[in-house]
């Protein structure tokens, strides 16, 4: 598939074009736009642009309703659970985000939740809010159930994300990742490459290990049986019931805690309704913020610094490959392949918007 | 290996009175104790009455210090950082936990951060203080490092588990586990039994997969090289980054906001000195305690009642296990192997303890 580079102030403009003649206000188009876009400067295509299609087909069907304000329904001085209503993800997450890192620091502690949302991009755009500030930012979600319990056929767990993002230097740490083996978004790029995929990733309807992308694909569409497994795989042995474990604390700091719909129930008859997780904990509430700050950093170069496995060159840590991404999509532009650009070409044309990107090869 | 059966009653008095007599008081000795055999109780053998002689030695050596008293050194409304001066890892952390839970009754949400204590016993003990009490509740320790990053060769990483527990019916959700493939005590196994243990747990010197336990056992021991897989395994394919991730986040939870050692330099020159983290919410706080239980519950529900793997008989939910293994021990007695009853009976004998233990076959 053939990439193209694209000025990261020419796309935002687009996006955030195609989102204000959609019907978003001018502070809700740019906060859209800033989550799409984050995932494409951190290198991670599948939650940018790319999905760019997906969010207008659910503005237009409804799923997404544009009109419609996350609303607080319950609240303390450290807390809040938020009805968004279906509005667009990005806007009840970043809502929720923002009312935790308000209470943090306030409060030291805030935790937020929020049910009846939508799909929300990254979870670490979030957890990112929360790092910017000064602060341990934590993000959970919970989806559309692809991942199978140990032992189980059916799916019932959502590829449920954590983030966790915590100020360091010369990089803030920052760990987002689906508590499944891979993303659904994995099994679609090995479906159009028509490649099998690794060993371990996912199981068919009998519960029995699979490499077919298609397959698997249309088993969790059509609700048949299998899905992706667990990080740790389909075993107790290699740590399956943990990736397991981990998905479900996704789930009970997102639909449990909001008493949202639980992974099981969302994506069904046009409707998401996937909840969210944000917690903000401000490292000054148990010392020196400085000196945390510094002492995450040491650790983190320790690591960097330590000795390689036989063959590899570089040890990271979670957050760096990110910032070095960042750095050369803002200098040379976003990555989006041929295919993407199409899309936002048929966006573009629909909303009657000039479509002039300078394509660099 | 032999096992026994020994009533709960029975060990339970012999080791509470082998604490005492080395200088404990009679609460503290009761905490050691229960935390010690909520373990076995669990039919986690590796970190329960196994466990005497290592913190008899230890106590011994002066790692663990009698005498002294873990500090509040920082305090908070919503949190609180200990500083336990190398005193018994379960009376610093038993003490952490509480405070937590008493600051998340009072304001919603507690953490606490402990530094300079010792091994802690099993996580999962700390978090179920808090579900005991109706909240939350996330414990998190670091340790002597096991685990090497992805890419690296060295261990860098504890074993760092992460428990969380949540009420439910008819058991509370309870998730407690190591975020390294398989922990320590699993390769002592494979040691005694001089079997070689599963691909995928462990790497050499080199930085190359190995199944031989003592050759991983000695390099850990002697810092050469190697050591045990983060969940996810060795490479990115298959999430070793994810388990490595999630070891950060144990360790930001410990020792990184507590100021405390990170894992690579604890249980060096005679001392431990790990960090632990404990976290209580109050899910009131996100409306009702009793909805929310409930809602939690009948997701469990749907998930041990879906459809198995084909020969699968049971999805388990976390904690369900535990709670059968309880029951099981309650009633007949908790299981020790033979070598472990040699090694009370020579404690007993140093303290001069009237060894009298109902053996049953």
């Amino acid at each position: 598939m053939s990439y193209y580079r694209i000025g990261y102030e020419e796309i935002r403009g687009l996006c955030r074009e195609s989102f204000l003649r959609t019907g978003f206000t001018r502070e809700e188009s740019e906060i859209i736009t800033d989550v799409i876009l984050l995932s494409d400067l951190y290198g991670i295509e599948s939650h940018g642009v790319q999905r760019m299609a997906m969010y207008h087909r659910g503005i237009k069907s409804g799923m997404m309703k544009v009109e419609n304000q996350p609303e607080v329904v319950f609240e303390t001085p450290v807390s809040a659970t938020i009805d968004a209503k279906s509005a667009m993800g990005q806007l009840a997450a970043h809502k929720g985000m923002e009312l935790a890192i308000e209470k943090a620091q306030k409060s030291g502690m805030g935790m937020v939740v929020v049910r009846n949302s939508n799909h929300f991009g990254i979870a670490g755009y979030y957890a990112k809010m929360a790092s910017d500030k000064g602060l341990l930012g934590l993000a959970f979600t919970n989806s559309g159930a692809i991942m199978v319990p140990t032992y189980g056929r059916m799916p019932m767990i959502g590829s449920n994300p954590i983030a966790l993002a915590m100020p360091a230097d010369p990089y803030d740490f920052l760990f987002d990742a689906s508590t499944t083996v891979v993303t659904h978004g994995k099994l679609e790029v090995y479906k159009k490459l028509d490649k099998p995929m690794p060993e371990g990733w996912t199981i068919d309807e009998n519960g029995e290990g699979t490499v077919e992308a298609a397959k698997v694909i249309d088993n969790i569409a059509g609700r048949k049986g299998g899905g992706i497994l667990p990080i740790g795989g389909s075993q107790e042995t290699s740590g399956g019931h943990k990736g397991y474990g981990y998905g479900m604390m996704a789930e009970i700091f997102s639909s449990i805690m909001s008493m949202g719909l639980t992974s099981n129930y969302c994506l069904r008859d046009g409707v998401d309704g996937c909840s969210h997780g944000f917690l903000a904990i401000d490292p000054g509430i148990f010392g020196d913020r400085e000196e945390i700050k510094k002492h995450l950093s040491a650790y983190l170069e320790e690591i960097r610094g330590s000795e390689k496995a036989e063959g590899a060159e570089r040890i990271y840590t979670h957050g760096e490959k990110e910032a070095e991404a960042l750095k050369d999509r803002m200098e040379k532009g976003i990555l989006l392949n041929g295919g993407t650009l199409e899309e936002i070409r048929d966006i573009c044309k629909e909303l009657d918007i000039d479509f002039k990107l300078p394509l660099k090869g």
